[in-house]
């Protein structure tokens, strides 16, 4: 990863290509003036971490994720994250409400089936909140293909299968819901199902931390709270994956181990330039 | 906020004025000498920060919010921490027994109503709760003007009131539970309905950090339970609120970031000396 | 402790008598080699600490602690925890399911009975617990008298008790149980019944850190998972509480506090190389 892949500035909308290094340098500026107000329902080891992580960003997270409290804040928050970490009775009954509300008032959502396929209750869960139309669905390569209805699932909630084995899938799992899929791996995968792009930002480390991946789709919730429109949803997500691996990169950097990794990353986020977007982005585009 | 502001020791009790810094000093000396036992009943976000905060000062915190256990514990708690920031079915029935618990054998006890306003399971559990006479009420300004039946509480947890707009609501509401009422802000106000106190101390990176406001509830419960009686109560929260915003104020002399800062907080509130709150405690008294 | 403790390798089996600080180091080696998938069930205050204690030394940790998952999974997992440190209704059964799942598949597993005999949820549950005969159980020495059905426990979290004074109880445990039993302490006591192992690694700052120990319940997990037989679970355990107290003084000499500490650690857990294991072990071994 250490080459610079050139950014290929292709169109998601053949009339208006988006420059995405540039765009994601726009959404850091905006995700600090504009503090969108995130909603996340998420698991229990990785709460406090994601808070963080958003509140290093400038945004202003809220984790209510109790029946009967998580469907009113859906309709009053900018963006939702759903992860199926820990899934209690509570929060599945939170999750369902707060989907149901967010798809009807048209609040971006993110999905995270973190461990589907292997367990009975997240991968039923996983597949129920598909009807109410993910703005983003991440997950490793297993997660993806098993969310889809393929695959066993991977190896507790890590990846058995390689990021390449997942794109045919992801693409037909964003034509489905009309979202965008996003593949995490050692260059991650995000695609609307017409465009494919390509990050190969990041460093092992975020494997390396218990909710590298989990606090990376509430930065997609609070990016895709952003967007114009629907359509621009690929562009946001790819802004959301490339300001956090280009933070965790530089936080690797003056790393001793994942401790120390963990507490540089926050600061990374919270210190990020449009100038380090602009000259560390690794960003290839092509289209279907 | 780089003014000192002068330290005025008028009195809670007129007959036995209280120096602000002198007592602050000497309970940060108590809490490392008697380890008070501080039970907290708090939010899934920020158990573990609250847990290292109050471990940092001394103490002995114990996270015991099951049902049939929380009511058992707040009898042989020194001090009791209810925050209401992700309200579990198990939780809210916790809540009641402990705080039921507490108030017939006296352990003081700390009511937290984060986000109080916008959502309704935890409205109508804080405004029960109060009936249990909390010995402290601790929030911002939107969270306190919600609790006392007013306003329509914040945006998510962020306060949408000032410190100011919220006073007059604190020193009713003071009265009203006969304890203690601390709205959190630039500069924090304390009242029991006969004193007014504000201490300015403090870093924005408190709001920066998730736990930032949640861990001083645990703090605060934790100097009450050294209140040698209810009326002393006001100055060991003003104790709590000085020790806690002093620490973070060295912490964010020395860090690079939100991240670097919440490590650095956690170890200052460990070395904070009686020299360094003598020295920078900036806390205002006026009699109402 | 700044005396090093001769290693005597007396045999656990007297025809392979096993050299302690020599099988740490293969230990240390095979976490990393064969990432062990290490089930958690514990408390929701240091689920994020374990999981990246876990992540630190290779191992691959997942919190799965919902009912109708838990026992799915431990059929899968290499080595399950069970910590009773915050048992909500559905962490109760899943606790008792994923017991049962292990003892029938063979899945060795960790009960770390934190805070009973105080609390009753967790007293019952513990007692409950033993019948699927743990591969370890460890607490300090209060926790260890009560789930053995003496005492009171300690004070709240604390141990009010002195390893010495749970030695006996501990081999007595043992020999019920047919595992190994753990009391943690200044110098932590270890025992199959037959051999009594003594590790005089650690520091205090272990103590000042939530989680501290709770961690420790992970490793031993991921350790029993690479014992060849059940005889050899006494080594592994062992090798588990010598690996994280070497890590944590290799952490506490380079640390400012609590805070710092913390962070240090895991970036000690995950560069701890065999030749630190070997010269900084101090491991005491007697026949019962």
């Amino acid at each position: 990863m250490s080459d610079t892949i050139s950014s290929i500035p292709t169109g998601v909308d053949s009339s208006n290509p988006p420059d995405f290094p540039a765009f994601t340098a726009r959404t850091l500026a905006q995700l600090r003036r504009q503090t969108p107000l995130v909603q996340a329902i998420t698991n229990s080891v990785v709460t406090n971490f994601t808070a963080n992580a958003l509140l290093a960003l400038g945004t202003a997270p809220a984790m209510v994720d109790i029946p009967a409290e998580a469907g009113v804040f859906a309709r009053l928050a900018s963006g939702l994250l759903i992860n199926l970490g820990t899934p209690t009775p509570s929060q599945v009954e939170a999750a369902l409400e707060a989907a149901a509300a967010a798809h009807e008032t048209g609040t971006p959502w993110v999905l995270d089936p973190v461990a589907v396929g292997v367990l009975p209750v997240r991968t039923a869960l996983a597949r129920q909140l598909l009807a109410f139309e993910p703005a983003v669905v991440r997950g490793n390569a297993s997660e993806i293909i098993a969310v889809a209805g393929g695959g066993g699932g991977g190896r507790g909630v890590d990846a058995t299968d390689s990021v390449a084995q997942a794109e045919q899938t992801a693409i037909a799992l964003a034509l489905r819901t009309g979202g965008v899929v996003a593949v995490s791996g050692p260059v991650d995968f995000i695609t609307d199902g017409h465009t494919q792009v390509r990050v190969a930002n990041g460093t092992p480390l975020l494997t390396q931390v218990t909710g590298g991946g989990c606090a990376l789709g509430g930065v997609m919730a609070a990016c895709a709270a952003l967007a114009a429109t629907p359509a621009e949803r690929l562009a946001t997500t790819v802004a959301a994956v490339a300001i956090y691996t280009i933070a965790a990169e530089r936080a690797a950097a003056q790393a001793r181990g994942p401790g120390s990794f963990a507490v540089r990353f926050i600061d990374e986020l919270a210190s990020l330039s449009a100038h380090e977007v602009l000259t560390q982005a690794r960003i290839e585009v092509a289209a279907t």
